[in-house]
C-alpha cells in the first residue's frame, strides 16, 4: 500500500433519502463495500416503477478493488440491490446467519451462483483487504442486526447500522453495549449513524411491549378469528404473534408470499421457533373452528396485491371477512402509504371487521433509535468525527446539530449528500471531486438504458393523457388533407377536435408543407396542436406527429 | 304539507371520506341543503384532475324544491362545489358573514351574479321552507363556525359542523356551550356529529396554544428573518402571527394568491386586524432589513405551484433562502401529501434554513373535537338518534361505538354511506331507496361528461405507456405490410420490436384478414400485440391500432 493512499469514503446511498443503502471505503485499491439496498419507488413520481437501486456505476468501474461486502442486516434497503450488483462484479459477502439467509433466497431467485458467503458471528472480525471490520450485535426491528466497527489504516470508522437499545428484546440478545463501550474507549476515528428517528424525542419502546399489546388483543377475542398482518421481515414480531397463538390454543397460518418465505428460511435457521403440527397451509384452514386460527399475513402497508388488501377486496380465496373477525395491523405507515392502507382498513370496517391499528392502540414500535438512544451510542462511542446517515436531509440536519449538542465539534460533522467522497484521516474530513451516483429504476423485463425518459413521457401522459396525429403523405410527396387523430387521456369537446382537424387541413391545403421535410412538418403539427389545445383546454397533452409515407 | 309526507336525510357527500361534504333534508316539496364543499383530488388516483366535487345530480332534478343552501362555515370542502351548484340551481345561502364573504369572492371569479345571501349572527333562526334553522356558535380553525339546530316536522336535527371546545379562542368568541345545553333540554331527535378526530384520546389544543409557540420562535429569532406558513383559512393562525410580528417590531408581508386575498377578505370585514401600515406589498419588501420582516405565507401541504415550494426550489422572485432565515411550518399534514411537504423541507434546509414543523415543536393545533370533545357534545346534546359524519367508514365506525358507549342504543345509530337516504322520524332511523351519488372530477376546461374514462385511461397510461400501431389500407382493401408503431411510456427493446412488427406483417401477410372487417382486425392486431408486450416484458400498455383507409 503506497503511504500516500487516501482512505475515502464514498456515499453511493442512504444520504438525502431513507432507502437502498450503500456505503464505500477505499483505500489504495481495496475498496470495502457496507450494504447494498433497494428502495421503492414513489408510485406517483416512477409509476410503473418496480424497484429503485443505487447508481453503483462506481463500483463496477473499480470492480477489481472490491474485497467484500459487509452487510449490516437483512432489511431490502439494506440488501435488495444485491442480485443486481452482483451480476456485474464478484465479492465474498459478510454478514449475520439471518442476514445470508435473505440473501441466499434472493440470489437464488435471480438465479446467481458461486458468491462466496461468511457468516458473521457476534465480536466477530474479518479481515477484508487492508480492513479489518468487526461485527458488533445490536436490536433492530429484525434478528440478526449489526453494528460495525472498521480499523482503517486511519482508524476505526464505526457504522451503527439500523439500530435501537432495547434492553428486553424478544430473543434475549440485547445489544452489546459492553463492547460498543470498549471500543469507544480504544477510539473511534469516525461514526456514521442511523438518523431515521432524530425528530423523536425519548426512547423507543421495547418490541416487548408489542407482545403485551398482542396478548390484550388475544385474550380479548377469544370468540373471533384473529388475522394479524406485520412486516415479514420482523422475526421477532412474528415470534411473539406466534407465541400468543400457541398459548391461546390457536393454529397458525402463514399468509402472502414474502411471509410464507421468511417464515421457512427463519425457522430453518431456528431464529423462529413453533412446532411444526402449529403451522397449517393457508389453502386447508377451511376445516379449522374461526376461533381456533391466527393468520400472520403480508399487506400492512396498503400493497394492492398484498393478502390483506386482497383479503379486504373479497378477492382472497380462502378468507372472507365478516364481524367474526378481528384484523391488526402490526405496523405504521411508512410516509406515503397512508392512503392506501386506510382504504384496507376502511373495506375491512365496512365488511364487518373489528380492526386495531397504530392510531388505536401500540401494536408498533419502532425499530430505530430514538433522540436519547442516539446520544447514549455518541456518548459510548465517543467519535472524534461525525457523519449522519440513513435519512432525508432534514433528519441529517438535526442529526449534526444533535451531535454538536453533545459536544462534538462543528469542524467535525460533515452532512453528506449522494455521490460525496470524504477523505477520512485524522487531519479532519474532506470534500474530494463527487463520483457518479443517484437512482437507477428498474421497469419489469423492460430495457432500462432510458427508462428516465420513460418515467418523464408516463407522468406527462397520466397529467393530459397524448394525441396522435397521423398524416399520409403520397409516395410523391402528395399528403392526403384528412388527417386521423388519436386520443386518449384527454376529454375533447366536439368543437376543439373540429378545429383541430381544420387546422391541420389549412396548413396542409396552402402548399408551403412542401417545402417543408419531414422533422419539420412534424414539428409545424405538433406546434399547432399544442396551441390550440392549451388555449381552448389548458392542457398540455403528449402530441405526437406521424408523417407516413404511402 | 301533507300529512304523509316523510323526512328524509340525503347523503351526498362527507361520508366514506373526508372531504365535500354535502348533505340534503327533505320534507314533501321543501329541500334544504346544508354545505356544498369539493375536495382535493389524490393525484395519483386521479392524475391531471383539478377538483372534485359532490354528483349532486339529485340536487339538480329536484331544484324547484330547493329551499336554501345553509353553510357551517367557510372551508372549501363545505363551500367549494357552490360556484358549481349554483351554475345548476338557485337558492339563497346562509351562514357567517366571513362564510359568505369568502363564497362571495369565489362566486365572483366564477361570474355567477344574484344569489341571495343571507348573513347569520350567533342564535339566530331562519325560517327555510318548512325548516327553521338557528345558527349556534362553534370553534374551529376558521372563524365564523356554526353548528346548525334545525327544527323539522319530526322534531330537532343537530349538525354539529366542524367543531372543537376552545375555552380561550383568539378573538373571545367562545363555543355556545349554554345554547348548545339549551337545545339539548328541549330534545334533539337526531345529532350529526364531525368524526374526523374520532381516534385522537383526550381534548384537542387551543389555538391559544400555538401562540405561545409562535412567540417563543419570534423571540428566539430576533436576528432572521421569518417565513411562516400556514392554511390561509385560518384566520385566527394568521391573526396570531400578525400579533407576534407587531410585538417583535417586523412588518407583514402576505405571500401566495389564497393567502393575499382571504387576508384582504377577512380584513375588508374586521375578521382579521391589523395596522394598514404594518403589511407591505411582497413584491415591494426589497428595503426591509431580514431582521424586521415577517412573511406569511401559503404552501403547508408542499403543494408545487405554492409560494414556499417555489421558495425552497429558488423560483420566487422576491425571497431567496439562506442561512438567514427561519421557515416555520404552522400546519400539519393532510395525509398524502407527506412525501411533498418532506421535499419541501428537505430543499428549506439544504439552502441552510433553520426549518420549525410539526414533529419538532408544537407549532400547530387541530380543528376538530377530539374523543372527550365529541362525549362533551353528546351529553350537551343528547341525541335520541345519532349519525357520525365527516369521516372515512374507519372514523364513522369508531364514532358510532363512541356513541354507544355513551348509552345511545345501538339501533338508534346509523353509519352512513354515500347516497343514502334516511328516513328520519320519532319511531326511528330507516334507510329508503338510495339515490344517485359519488364524485364528479373537474378536468380543467375539458369536456365532463366522460371524464371517469379519461382518468381511468390516464392511469393505465402512467403504468405502462400506449402503443399506436397504424395499419394502412388502400381504398381497395389492400394493407401495406409495413406498419407504423408508436411507443411512448414503455421501453421496448429492438428484438421485441421487430417481433410486434413482425407477427402483424405476417397475419397481414396470411391473407385471412380479408375476412375481417375494421373493428375485426383492429381487435386482432391489439391482441397479437397485447401478447407479445406481456409475454415478453410483462407490460400492458395501452394498445391502440389505427386502420387508417387511404
Amino acid at each position: 500500500m503506497s503511504k500516500k493512499s487516501k482512505l475515502k469514503l464514498i456515499f453511493l446511498g442512504g444520504v438525502g433519502e431513507i432507502g437502498k443503502n450503500m456505503y464505500a471505503l477505499e483505500y489504495g485499491d481495496h475498496i470495502l463495500v457496507v450494504d447494498s439496498g433497494m428502495s421503492f419507488p414513489d408510485s406517483e413520481l416512477m409509476p410503473g416503477i418496480d424497484y429503485v437501486i443505487p447508481d453503483y456505476n462506481y463500483l463496477v468501474a473499480n470492480k477489481s478493488k472490491i474485497r467484500g461486502i459487509v452487510l449490516t442486516h437483512g432489511h431490502e434497503d439494506h440488501i435488495g440491490a444485491l442480485p443486481f450488483l452482483l451480476k456485474e462484479i464478484e465479492a465474498p459477502l459478510y454478514g449475520s446467519n439471518l442476514t445470508l439467509a435473505l440473501v441466499e433466497h434472493k440470489l437464488k431467485e435471480h438465479k446467481i451462483r458461486g458468491v462466496k458467503t461468511y457468516v458473521a458471528k457476534d465480536r466477530e472480525a474479518f479481515t477484508i483487504g487492508c480492513f479489518r471490520v468487526e461485527f458488533v450485535r445490536v436490536t433492530h426491528s429484525i434478528a440478526g442486526a449489526f453494528a460495525l466497527s472498521i480499523e482503517t489504516p486511519q482508524g476505526v470508522v464505526f457504522f451503527t447500522g439500523d439500530f435501537k437499545i432495547d434492553h428486553t428484546p424478544v430473543d434475549g440478545k440485547t445489544i452489546d453495549l459492553a463492547r460498543i463501550a470498549e471500543i469507544g474507549t480504544r477510539g473511534v476515528l469516525l461514526m456514521l449513524q442511523d438518523s431515521t428517528n432524530v425528530e423523536r424525542d425519548g426512547f423507543s419502546m421495547s418490541e416487548r411491549r408489542v407482545g403485551q399489546s398482542l396478548e390484550n388483543i388475544f385474550s380479548q377475542n377469544m370468540h373471533k378469528r384473529l388475522i394479524i398482518a406485520t412486516f415479514a421481515s420482523n422475526i421477532h414480531r412474528v415470534q411473539q404473534i406466534i407465541n400468543c397463538a400457541l398459548k391461546y390454543n390457536r393454529k397458525i397460518a402463514f399468509s402472502g408470499r414474502s411471509m410464507i418465505n421468511i417464515a421457512e428460511i427463519a425457522a430453518k435457521i431456528k431464529e423462529l421457533n413453533y412446532p411444526a403440527d402449529s403451522v397449517v397451509d393457508i389453502e386447508k384452514i377451511g376445516g379449522i373452528p374461526y376461533d381456533r386460527l391466527c393468520i400472520i399475513s403480508t399487506g400492512t402497508q396498503g400493497e394492492q396485491d398484498s393478502a390483506l388488501a386482497r383479503m379486504a377486496q373479497d378477492d382472497f380465496k380462502r378468507v372472507t371477512i365478516s364481524s367474526t373477525d378481528t384484523v391488526v395491523l402490526s405496523s405504521s405507515p411508512i410516509p406515503g402509504n397512508e392512503k392506501g392502507i386506510y382504504k384496507v382498513i376502511n373495506n375491512l370496517c365496512r365488511k364487518g371487521a373489528d380492526v386495531i391499528y397504530q392510531s388505536l392502540t401500540d401494536v408498533h414500535v419502532s425499530g430505530h433509535a430514538c433522540r436519547e438512544e442516539l446520544k447514549m451510542m455518541m456518548a459510548l462511542v465517543k467519535p472524534k468525527y461525525f457523519i449522519p446517515i440513513h435519512g432525508e436531509y432534514r433528519h441529517l440536519k438535526q442529526h449534526a446539530e444533535l451531535g454538536m449538542r453533545m459536544g462534538i465539534p462543528k469542524a467535525n460533522i460533515l452532512i453528506p449528500e449522494l455521490g460525496n467522497v470524504i477523505e477520512v484521516s485524522k487531519a479532519g474530513l474532506k470534500k474530494l471531486e463527487p463520483v457518479r451516483a443517484g437512482s437507477v429504476m428498474l421497469d419489469g423485463s423492460a430495457a432500462s438504458d432510458n427508462v428516465d425518459m420513460v418515467v418523464r413521457d408516463r407522468l406527462q401522459l397520466a397529467e393530459d393523457g397524448f394525441v396522435v396525429a397521423i398524416v399520409i403523405v403520397s409516395a410523391t410527396g402528395e399528403p392526403t388533407v384528412t388527417p386521423n387523430i388519436i386520443m386518449r387521456g384527454i376529454s375533447v369537446p366536439d368543437n376543439v377536435y373540429d378545429d383541430m382537424k381544420d387546422t391541420i387541413v389549412n396548413r396542409l391545403r396552402d402548399g408551403s408543407y412542401r417545402e417543408l421535410d419531414g422533422a419539420e412538418l412534424n414539428r409545424t403539427v405538433r406546434k399547432l396542436l399544442a396551441k390550440i389545445l392549451f388555449n381552448r383546454l389548458k392542457k398540455r397533452p403528449m402530441i405526437v406527429p406521424v408523417i407516413v409515407e404511402n
